[in-house]
């Protein structure tokens, strides 16, 4: 964060919006407001009732969200998930601000987090599970020339105290219900869990201090880095291998078949989800050993929606079974989000009839 | 602004939120969409195609608004609005960031500014009348202990290039209906001019460096204030009896008699907006001389929305004739914004049959 606008760039002009954002005008407006109406109407139906929270937070509810103790393991918790005190469980919030004592507020980077804090402070003694659904803006740091969204609309649930495999069938069964009232026809969902690859690091023995960068490669889908690193781990041949494989096994039900030991809980799991799903849901899901999404809070279940008309995924979500807990109220959960302007491109792609083409 | 937690005050609770800010549960969050649905399809209804803006802008957007030379006159206008180049047009925006290139960023005070921006820069050749709406947050700093809001929500429209006093009457039609969608009988409209008291100072000569104080105790209603800045002044008597008596003048049509010399033109200008109101609309306007808005971009007609079954304005809005010239597309325009949760309010209180009293 430097303190004023770099000498060598030329100073934005005034007229202009930063990058990462953008003015909606009446046309896009209109279909977008029909679409999340649509998706609105799904969630509560399903019984998700819609709240909204602050666009500013103290910072303190968003670094709380990394747990007490920081670098220690909280009680239970596989050292596989140790993180150093300075990541942050969400994204990381890229706004802060001042409130007049001095207070630093942060621009919310997810509805996550603050819906975690919503459950412990305004349901404190509510029987559990608890729906919620939420139509929002989310905030992040932008890198140039990527095509980021610096603010974006989101449009998701949270299940809270409903543990798998129940409850993260349910979120899938939802995601599925908004995204066909919405209008969309040929997307896959692709299934992983969180908890495989670090499961599979410890399995090998990998050094604690050098998990976080080979899940960082994988998180950036970047295949060149992650064998660069386990090559530096100097496994034997066999580890390094099944490091190296396990992340692009993809496919339907059969790509199962045979995976045990480190990947036993974790593929059993995925087994347990996938024979829970409406049938028209069951038929959408890729299973997808390498997917791990990049918001450190999920503990289990990950998964991420794909169309053929966009190159990009649509939206996502998983379980955080240890979240709540930081905010003094230990449930386990499960949430996706989807992220609206691009669920509308999906639309428009698919409707001017550049699908359907099912990937595989 | 201060680095940080000032050690003399409690640290907030991470389970809290900033003071100003509110989560909106399920039940409340039902009535609110119900609500402001209502009021979208009204302004959609008139023509008014909503629009989106960032809720980040370049602070250069919002400063740019207190146009050219900052404390010199536009061409054409009275030296009675001259500003201190400190002074910004609108709510100046009370939270500040940077982007990753050190631009300064901030958090939209209003609607209004954006979409001034926004007209000039997508609609740089539309042929006006331009119709806008909006539903969006906005973002303002708050005094303790004062009930305020940091974030709220907002629902208004814009019509650029219709001047008075045909587009006010149309903007103040727009506003009643959207009212009475939403289900509020018993309000009123408050109708003032913003260049009424300003044209007042000018013609007792009243010296420009004292104006503003003037101004800034009428915007907070306090008339003992305004006595002693008054008092100040050392004017003949006549003057000063003038300068308290006027902002007191509130009522029906009949207050308007026989008011000319400095009040002529703005006393005209009200009196040609009421006959060109709808009938259902004429009968709830009270004139208000000492309406003056918070706003520093309102040149014209200014008004306010009151509810007997609540103590504050529920929304309000006016002409900004010159607001637009410093985008780059001089055309006059009128606006109004409703505040979502204090019309929730006054329509609560209204159904528990706490009105009507009618205010006078």
């Amino acid at each position: 964060m430097s303190a004023s606008h770099r000498a060598d760039e030329p100073a934005p002009a005034v007229d202009r919006i930063p990058s990462g954002t953008r003015d909606v005008l009446p046309d896009e407006m209109r279909e977008l407001r029909a679409m999340t109406d649509r998706v609105r109407e799904v969630f509560e139906r399903h019984g998700y009732g819609e709240v909204y929270t602050p666009a500013l937070e103290y910072e303190g509810t968003f670094a709380r969200a990394a747990g007490p103790g920081g670098d220690v393991p909280w009680p239970g918790q596989s050292t596989a998930w140790r993180r150093p005190a300075s990541a942050w469980p969400g994204a990381r919030p890229a706004y802060r601000m001042f409130d007049e004592q001095g207070n630093v507020l942060v621009l919310r980077s997810d509805m996550t987090i603050p819906i975690a804090r919503l459950v412990a402070t305004r349901y404190p003694q509510a029987e559990p599970p608890l729906r919620f659904s939420y139509l929002a803006h989310a905030y992040r740091g932008v890198r140039p020339q990527r095509g980021q969204s610096r603010e974006f609309l989101q449009a998701g649930v949270e299940l809270i105290g409903a543990p798998a495999p129940g409850g993260t069938a349910e979120a899938l069964n939802v995601l599925c219900a908004a995204l066909g009232a919405a209008g969309l026809r040929t997307y896959r969902v692709g299934l992983g869990d969180a908890s495989l690859y670090p499961a599979l690091l410890e399995a090998v023995g990998a050094p604690i201090e050098r998990r976080e960068r080979i899940l960082s490669e994988l998180v950036e889908g970047n295949f060149v880095g992650l064998e660069g690193e386990i090559a530096e781990l100097q496994l034997p041949d066999k580890d390094a291998e099944l490091l190296l494989r396990v992340p692009r096994i993809r496919g339907g039900p059969e790509v199962l078949e045979g995976l045990s030991g480190a990947l036993g809980d974790a593929v059993g799991g995925m087994r347990d989800v996938h024979a829970l799903l409406a049938p028209e849901v069951a038929e959408r899901i890729i299973f997808d050993l390498g997917l791990v999404r990049s918001l450190g809070y999920y503990t289990g279940a990950v998964f991420q929606v794909y169309d053929p008309a966009y190159g990009v995924p649509i939206g996502g979500g998983g379980r955080y079974d240890e979240l709540l807990r930081s905010f003094g109220r230990h449930l386990p959960a499960v949430g996706f989000a989807l992220h609206v302007e691009r669920l509308h491109i999906a639309l428009t792609g698919e409707e001017r009839g550049r699908g359907p083409r099912i990937p595989r």
